[in-house]
């Protein structure tokens, strides 16, 4: 591949999805050949016509290639870097490999990463008053019931992550409640380190 | 690949994410090498534990390998479906094909049928008392809204799957609610005709 310099990334420091594809990258050794931006969030960058031209989902990470394309959503992002970069398959080469890591994925982003974080935007402070402009609480607490049951045991990569990001999160207000989820999510079977190779390169 | 006809999907008649399997085999033309399993949502099969030992999440579509391996999530099927059986590429080839197709199936799930799920779900009868065990009307009206606001012209595959499954659920009550979405939700471009080739053969 060429030109892979000009590949940008919009992100926001210290939130969970942008350190997802932070984490791709670093597998891939590719980190030093991506240039990232820094989207204000807590201003509401992302919320603006100019950001939302690039996403009109209003989220980071976005992915810019040099086409001008921009790639939002982290699994969809993954895939550009997995058939980009060489080095160790992160989405699978098989069919078989490649279901069941989707299914994985899917279920990690379903039972646990949406989970909590609607709990967080809804039954906590979450981002603060501005950019929380609507809020279900029960709806949250419903889905912080549905963490604590469902959480699987992943191999934890996405709960290591959950807990390194939101955890150095010192910008996101409502911390404490965050983490009354269940002190055992701290439990999970944490087969990485928090010194691993996946997290020593990644900023969070 | 051989022992394609070993490979089993664990369906429901009539349900949409069923529909979404079948249209994947049929773009293969391999629906006839599949057997198809059918499971009786209305009765709660799909939660008991014989069921839950292929598919914790209790969900259908499910497809079972020759070994035994069990994959859930529509798109995982469909990876496995792409990467088994020759023709055209439902997934994308390229790093850029394979991230856009990616994005833009979950923005359709997340934006559309999600949404409509959701609304279905808790603002309406739904599937009845026996199997809606928790109801947030609040947050179903909010996903209605949601549905109207971000429909997006997907090229509406995603849409039609939705109007055609969704109107002949005849085992579903509460389609009455589900249709005043929005009568707009009918003017997607329809790109894809009901006659197509799409749906000529798949069970809805």
């Amino acid at each position: 591949m060429t030109n892979l310099n000009k590949l940008k990334i919009y992100e926001a420091r210290g939130f969970i999805n942008p350190a997802r594809v932070r984490i791709a990258l670093a597998e891939k050794k590719a980190l030093d050949q991506v240039e990232f931006v820094e989207v204000d969030v807590m201003k509401g960058e992302h919320r603006q016509p100019a950001f939302r031209v690039k996403n009109p989902s209003a989220s980071v990470p976005v992915l810019e290639l040099e086409c001008g394309t921009t790639i939002a959503e982290c699994s969809a992002i993954t895939e550009y870097i997995d058939h980009s970069f060489p080095g160790v398959s992160l989405t699978g080469k098989t069919a078989k490999e490649r279901a069941v890591i989707h299914m994985m994925q899917r279920r990690a982003e379903q039972n646990l990463l949406d989970a909590v974080g609607l709990y967080f935007h809804n039954a906590t402070p979450g981002l603060g008053k501005d950019l929380e402009t609507y809020q279900n609480k029960e709806w949250g607490e419903k889905q912080r019931e549905k963490a604590i049951r469902l959480r699987l045991p992943f191999g934890s990569l996405e709960c290591i992550i959950l807990i390194r990001c939101w955890g150095n999160m010192n910008l996101l207000r409502g911390m404490t409640s965050l983490w009354q989820i269940s002190p055992s999510l701290l439990d999970c079977p944490l087969q990485i380190s928090p010194k691993s190779r996946f997290l020593g390169n990644v900023r969070t």
